[in-house]
């Protein structure tokens, strides 16, 4: 779908936006045929069963947002009433998937927490030797123990989240849903103005995207500000997430592909949004009632190794933001 | 005592040594009388009573640094004998100091976690916003519990160190040393060859010392093995540290000052040591019998702050190393 943009001149807004719209639904409903071949419960998790679940949230996440942002080249009652569906469908859809990813970030971690350092170059009496087994003794049993515990509650939340999913794709609302998408596939309701030049209709709500970003971006706390607990940030974090994800399809339909300058930052704040609810999942974790002291102590180190993490991504943000502001998404 | 290099061939080894010595041991009887003046218990903790026992550790470790490097130059079992009393007078006088170091940055370690950081541009109704209040409270109950527990153990150990320091300049053990320094104030016990020319006696000394350090470096592990909580590999950056600190000494004594491309280094492995053992203390306190989860979690989330800042002075140590191992003692 590489389109060069002097083409928008030429093209009506509808010639640009109707098949962008038409690809995603198409994709949305092949999306959905996959994930209804392999959504037995004994399917969850295989990696066909995932990929269907991906294309089902990567098309729903830019219809959603082509919705938004090109509300007034549509027809304004439909987009709402769609986007609104869209949003509950890819909400319930992502919870199954974001306990599996937060699940395996956590092991991970765990896993170079507890495991494995003991190296062949330790010296046989170094200072302090004893002291260090005992650290690594005690992290060992509280690693296991807090590894088991996350494990349970993540499960647990990712096998409700899978019922939750298999239960939203067979009821009437998703059927409705789907018809709309499916009616999308073949014929996108469009406003009046949709006839007109599409760098007339379509560049000022890009742009207006594009602005949002940058605003977001703007916002954010400066570098000085840093202080590892943060979280009281981190929604201003993820906004910028989001409006970076609107931009981002926005340029996507204009120009046929995302922006290349904002590859690099966008991963930065996707991985910020994991080791944040990493975190905050061992938080949580920490609040059972009854653990042992041991599985306290491993989640405490594990919530700051993600806090470090959320830390090192906004870093790895600010790197890769391109210090011009001149990203243009038109 | 800035004293151009080339002086040391114009000198004997006597003309070197013997006026740093009884420089060092000056300083040294200064700081012991300064530090009688200032024991009274009321006075733990003072400025002067620091600063006292500041420059006793400084000229202590000097002098113990020299013997050791230098030993060839000297009277041998009159040097190895006063090393291993300055050894032991110094690590009883040093304690204190470092669980009062100890305390002080897990204070301002936990500060930094519960404090403070609750920014005015929080978004009224951000996504996740009561999770984070829930973690945040969970943190700071935790926190505060931890520094008292952390208060109360390291106070303990700097009390009875505090008490073991003054028991020891009390001793006959202390006074002895005392004469030994304050006879070296006046006549340093040479051997023969110290007659002979500064550079034939004391370069070759001062070059094992430079080669020991830069063997100790070389053997540290590779960038690429960071791992985050590899205790283990500990030891051997405070063998660096250890190792780095006798190089700078004999430096000082042939060229009259510290090598300046090793001031950053070895501030680094300064701030390793502290990070360490300020983390492993945390690791210590989380094993204290029946303790609540909450403190345990956050003794853990400082355990884990103070590993990764073990980590981040691994990194500065990496960074201000000097790339060609022209650093000559020489």
């Amino acid at each position: 779908m590489r389109r060069p943009d002097h083409q928008t001149t030429t093209l009506t807004a509808e010639e640009v936006l109707a098949p962008y719209l038409r690809e995603q639904a198409a994709s949305f409903l092949r999306g959905l045929r996959l994930q209804r071949e392999h959504s037995a419960p004994a399917d969850a998790g295989t990696q066909r069963a995932d990929e269907a679940a991906r294309a089902l949230r990567h098309a729903a996440r830019r219809i959603s947002g082509t919705l938004h942002t090109f509300r007034g080249a549509l027809e304004p009652v439909w987009a709402d009433q769609l986007r609104a569906e869209l949003a509950w469908l890819s909400g319930t859809l992502a919870r199954e998937h974001a306990y599996a990813t937060r699940l395996g970030r956590l092991m991970d971690a765990l896993h170079q927490l507890s495991g494995a350092s003991l190296p062949a170059a330790r010296p046989p009496s170094g200072e302090g030797a004893a002291e260090t087994d005992k650290e690594r003794a005690a992290l060992g049993v509280g690693a296991a123990r807090a590894g088991a515990l996350l494990e349970r509650r993540l499960t647990l939340a990712r096998t409700r989240a899978h019922s939750a999913a298999l239960q939203a794709l067979g009821s009437s609302r998703f059927h409705a849903v789907a018809d709309a998408v499916a009616l999308l596939a073949s014929e996108v309701p469009l406003s009046s103005s949709a006839a007109e030049p599409a760098g007339l209709v379509l560049h000022a709500p890009a742009e207006l995207a594009e602005q949002r970003m940058l605003d977001a971006v703007a916002a954010l706390p400066p570098d000085e500000a840093v202080e590892p607990y943060n979280e009281a940030h981190d929604a201003l974090w993820h906004q910028a997430r989001q409006l970076l994800r609107l931009h981002r399809y926005a340029h996507e339909l204009l120009r046929g592909s995302p922006d290349p300058a904002l590859v690099g930052p966008g991963h930065a704040l996707e991985l910020h949004r994991d080791a944040a609810e990493a975190a905050a999942a061992a938080s949580a974790a920490a609040r059972t009632p009854r653990i042992a002291p041991a599985t306290a102590y491993a989640l405490g180190v594990l919530h700051a190794d993600q806090r470090h993490e959320v830390e090192a991504a906004r870093g790895v943000f600010r790197e890769t933001w391109p210090r011009t502001a001149a990203v243009t998404a038109s």
